[in-house]
């Protein structure tokens, strides 16, 4: 809420985690200001399915933000490990050539804890892809479990807590709240 | 994540609180899904002051969102009080004309916790016009000390709790990320 009087740029590693809602919405709040500053953004979406079409697909789609949908689904739904595992290390590949590109202002790496949480991609490796970047750039991180190493290393860390969830009484997920 | 395979909208009334980051940006993330969706949205922020020009403030102009600050600013930092109140009033009666108009899918009251908290706007009202609102309309109040009656009403309440924080170490908000 204050300006950037200083000029400076440093960029910072920020991770939502936590039980509750909000994780990946903040996210989304994220680039929808970056685009109103004219920043370079991109989401890669480590668990969405290739074929998403959710509100917020729709919208990069007409906003010309690079949103990508990299994953298998919910994994723990998926029948096949391997096939996710290896989709797991696709998306990654992605990720390190956009976490090295110093055209970008902010990536956001959408849900990827839970491909060190599931053990499919060791955290050293994205420590190391972080710690290489480009200085002035921002990283945002989502996802339940964030590791401890990750949190560690994070500038800004940021636990969304479940108070009251209104699916817990059978009411379901509402388009444009959540998808 | 799941699909609104049921059809029917159950209208939400969604907190998001705490000492975190997150709350607004989160709010922002639900305004993006919105309007990718195709829905009807509206964002006041009681906080914000009438001639904010932050990256959410311009997304809004280019996608044609109606986002209105009507705030004086940082009210803590203010030397008219009175100004403050009547400028909360006044934006109060705004957001009471937009949850009674059945046109909007989704009212976001952004920051108006502030407003109950400094005793400027009793809770009732507030809770008053949430239970009136049509049944099909979300509504997202941000901020931090929600308070408990607030929480009562409310389907979904999230609470962002600050892990870490830059900011503590003399670094300076970033533009993209939270303005």
């Amino acid at each position: 809420m204050t300006s950037e009087r200083s000029g400076e740029r440093r960029g910072l590693v920020i991770v939502n985690t936590g039980n509750g809602k909000g994780k990946t919405t903040a996210a989304l709040g994220v680039l929808l200001r970056s685009w109103g500053q004219g920043l370079k953004i991109c989401m890669l979406q480590f668990i969405k399915t290739k074929t998403s079409n959710y509100g917020e697909n729709r919208a990069a789609r007409k906003l010309g933000i690079e949103m990508v949908p990299l994953g298998a689904g919910f994994t723990w739904l998926s029948k096949d490990i391997e096939h996710d595992k290896a989709l797991a290390r696709e998306g990654w590949e992605l990720a390190k050539t956009r976490l090295s590109d110093a055209a970008y202002d902010i990536v956001i790496l959408d849900e990827l804890t839970y491909l060190l949480a599931y053990g499919w991609l060791p955290v050293e490796e994205v420590l190391a892809a972080l710690r290489d970047r480009p200085p002035g750039m921002h990283v945002v991180i989502t996802g339940r479990n964030a590791p401890q190493e990750l949190v560690d290393d994070a500038d800004l860390v940021t636990e969304m807590r479940e108070v009251k969830h209104p699916y817990r009484q059978g009411i379901r997920a509402q388009r444009g709240l959540e998808f």
